[in-house]
C-alpha cells in the first residue's frame, strides 16, 4: 500500500503518524452500484481508490439524480467521512459506478492525526476545495443551462456569416451580442477548449470541431 | 482587536503566531456597494467582519445575479483570499451588502500561519465546509426550484379540509402525497421553521403564518 501516491505529504508526518494509519487501513471490494455513503448509511471513513470508479450525486425534489463529480483510481474520498468533518451540513450519496477496489481510513484514526498535523490538515483542505470547485461548477452548469448551446449556435452562425473558421471578435463583443457578462462568455470559450471544440489564440477563435459544435447545438 | 471572538483557537496558536497576525492585521471601512472580491480583483486576505453585511454571488448567463450566502458581524470571509487558497478554481463577487467596517489579514502572513499551524488550518476546514454547506443549500434550492410553493400549497389545501391549523401527519406521508422523499420534506420543513412559517411538534405541524404560506404559493 503506498500511502504517498495518495497524500503528497505523507512524508511530512511523524512515523507515529504514519503508523497509527498504516495500522488501522483496510481493504474493501466494493461491486458496481454498491452505496458506500447516504445520510442514512454509517461513517465508513476516508476512502482511497485503488481502482474502479465513484459517482457522488444529490437527489432532486422530483427524484432524480443530480451528479456533483467522480471519482477515478488515486483519487481520496473525504465525504465517506463526513460524520467526522464539523459544520458538513449537507449529504450526498457516494456510490460505486464501476466495480471498485479501496482502501478505507476510519474516521477516528484519521481525524486523529488530522488533528495534530498541520500537514495533513491543510492537504485536507486542499481536497475540499477541488470538491468545492467541482459542485461550483455543477451549479454553474445548472444556473448556465443552455448558455452551451446558445453559444455553439452564435460561433456556427457566425463563421458561416464571414465565411471563415477563424473568428476574430472580442469576448466583449459576443457578450453584447449574447445579454451577458464578458467573464461568461470567456469561461464557456475555455471549457470549449478543453472540450477540444475551438482553439482560443490572440485575437481569434478557431473552430476546430465543427461537427461537434453542431451536435451539441442541436442536443 | 479580539480575535478570539474570531478564531476559537486562538489560544491555541504560539505568541509568535498571534503577533504575526495581529501586526499584519489592518483596519478597512466598506461603503454599501462596494466590491470586495471578484475574478478581476486583487487578492486581499482574510475579512474579519466587525460590523455590517456582505453577500457573495454567482451571476449567470443571463447577468442574473444568484446569492450564495451571506456573512455578517463577526464572521470570517475566507474566499477574499482565494488566490491564495490552492484548488479554488471558481470565482464569487463578494459585495459589501451594507456599509461594513472590517478587519483585514494580509493572505500571505494569514497563510504562513495556517502551514505551519494543525489548529489553523483545521479550523479554516470548518470555515471552507460551512460555505460548502451554504452552497449546497443553495444548489439543492435551485434543484428543488418550486418544492417550497408546492409544499405551502399542499398544508394549505391540508388545513383547509381538516378545518385546522394543527396537521397531524408524519413528513412520511407528506413525501408519498408529493412523490418525493421524506428527507427533503423534512428538511424543506425546516427551512419554513426557521422562517416562521410553522411550528414543528411532536407528531403535527402547525401553521402559524397562513397569509405568508399564502403568497409563497402564489409567487
Amino acid at each position: 500500500m503506498d500511502f504517498a501516491t495518495y497524500f503528497p505529504i505523507w512524508d511530512k508526518l511523524t512515523p507515529a503518524q504514519q503508523k497509527k494509519i498504516e495500522d488501522a487501513t483496510y481493504f474493501r471490494e466494493v461491486p458496481k452500484g454498491m452505496v458506500l455513503h447516504s445520510g442514512e448509511t454509517n461513517c465508513l471513513g476516508i476512502v482511497l481508490i485503488e481502482s474502479g470508479q465513484l459517482r457522488a450525486y444529490s437527489i432532486s425534489s422530483e427524484g432524480r439524480e443530480v451528479t456533483l463529480y467522480r471519482l477515478f483510481e488515486m483519487d481520496t474520498c473525504i465525504f465517506t467521512a463526513s460524520c467526522a468533518m464539523p459544520n458538513i451540513m449537507f449529504d450526498m450519496v457516494i456510490e460505486a459506478e464501476k466495480d471498485s477496489e479501496v482502501m478505507v481510513i476510519p474516521p477516528d484514526v484519521y481525524n486523529a492525526v488530522l488533528m495534530e498535523s498541520a500537514p495533513l490538515a491543510n492537504y485536507h483542505n486542499q481536497v475540499i476545495s477541488s470538491r468545492f470547485s467541482d459542485v461550483m461548477w455543477m451549479m454553474e452548469q445548472i444556473m448556465w443551462k443552455s448558455f452551451d448551446k446558445r453559444l455553439a449556435a452564435f460561433l456556427l452562425e457566425e463563421s458561416a456569416l464571414e465565411g471563415t473558421q477563424s473568428l476574430k471578435i472580442t469576448h466583449e463583443k459576443i457578450a453584447n451580442h449574447m445579454g451577458t457578462a464578458r467573464e461568461v462568455v470567456t469561461r464557456m470559450l475555455k471549457y470549449f477548449q478543453n472540450e477540444g471544440l475551438v482553439k482560443l489564440t490572440r485575437g481569434a477563435i478557431e473552430l476546430v470541431d465543427e461537427k461537434r459544435l453542431r451536435a451539441l447545438q442541436e442536443d
